[in-house]
């Protein structure tokens, strides 16, 4: 059928696949949920936009993350994108765990405010949050992607232009490569940001 | 309770939403599906890996879209990532409708071969492409979000380094900003491919 079909592909093969690789390099979500007077913050790579009328934005958590525990109780979280110059902390809010009692907004210098709608903490070190209500929970292998349905926008104007376009220019948006390597959008600089260092610091 | 939540914040909100905005930048899937003698490959926005182990990828269809009557007809599909330097064909994909009677592979130059396992092209210009078999299909607002099993991965062993993370340095990614605004991985080399480049060339 096609006209290219007989040229042998270029690419190597491994069927099934011995090891699941390459969903990076992909921008970071930086997620937080509150409930009952705790708190946390967690990174999440694996998050999409779903659809645009309504708002309805998605992560695939850990079951195991303590995060996950607080979205499922309050059935709320807010979903942050940072900027490379906090790429720090979305490490460290990957690497340190509130199993161990860390309060991870603290260590991290993040600072907060309550969500205009729901009882979630918003950075104020993000560009863009949203505020999720959680509209479905669906089990996909070794985590749960939740839906959430988008309730508020919190932006920071300059890091967007007048077309609501978000400006790397003026403020650098951050893709993860994995293994501790983060790159900045606009520049390619990268910086890596191991385990170790947030173990050390505590 | 927050050491923090005094500040106020630096943010600025919308509740309920006026726009739903932000999504981007992010990488873009480009996808393909087969079925019945016919093929069609589309660019997505919306998509991310959902599980490891089993690994699972999810995609966002606008339920319109040509070749999401294809994915559900055949129950497959492949999703690709190609570097920037096909950031044209990527643009393409996303711009030119199989509903006008384009083979979009042609008009965009793009080598196929079948997948190993699935009825599903494979490009020759990605750096990696993912076989899905359709696992689940969720409704999500204005879009279905849609399961896939990785059944097979192909790559291109050059953009990937020892340790199989992709290798930006030698096989540039590409991010898109909205607006046909797409950006090189590692270096921030823009390009713009507006729609009418596409018309144009028909």
């Amino acid at each position: 059928m096609s006209v290219t079909d007989t040229a042998p592909s270029p690419l190597v093969v491994t069927a099934p696949p011995e090891r699941f690789f390459g969903y990076y390099p992909g921008t970071v979500a930086v997620v937080t949920a509150a409930h009952g007077g705790d708190r946390n913050v967690m990174s999440a790579g694996w998050h999409a936009a779903l659809s645009a009328e309504p708002p309805l934005y998605g992560v695939a958590f850990g079951r195991e993350r303590y995060t996950y525990g607080l979205v499922r109780a309050s059935n709320a979280f807010a979903v942050h994108f940072l900027p490379f110059e906090r790429a720090d902390a979305i490490a460290g809010a990957g690497s340190l765990s509130r199993h161990d009692g860390v309060d991870k907004f603290e260590h991290l210098g993040l600072a907060t405010s309550t969500g205009r709608v729901l009882d979630v903490p918003i950075l104020h070190d993000a560009y863009l949050a949203y505020e999720c209500l959680v509209d479905a929970v669906h089990t996909t292998g070794d985590h749960d992607f939740v839906v959430g349905s988008v309730v508020a926008v919190h932006h920071r104007p300059d890091a967007f232009d007048e077309r609501r376009l978000q400006d790397g220019a003026r403020v650098p948006g951050v893709v993860y490569y994995g293994r501790s390597t983060f790159e900045a959008l606009g520049s390619g600089a990268r910086g890596e940001f191991t385990p170790e260092r947030y173990r050390e610091r505590r």
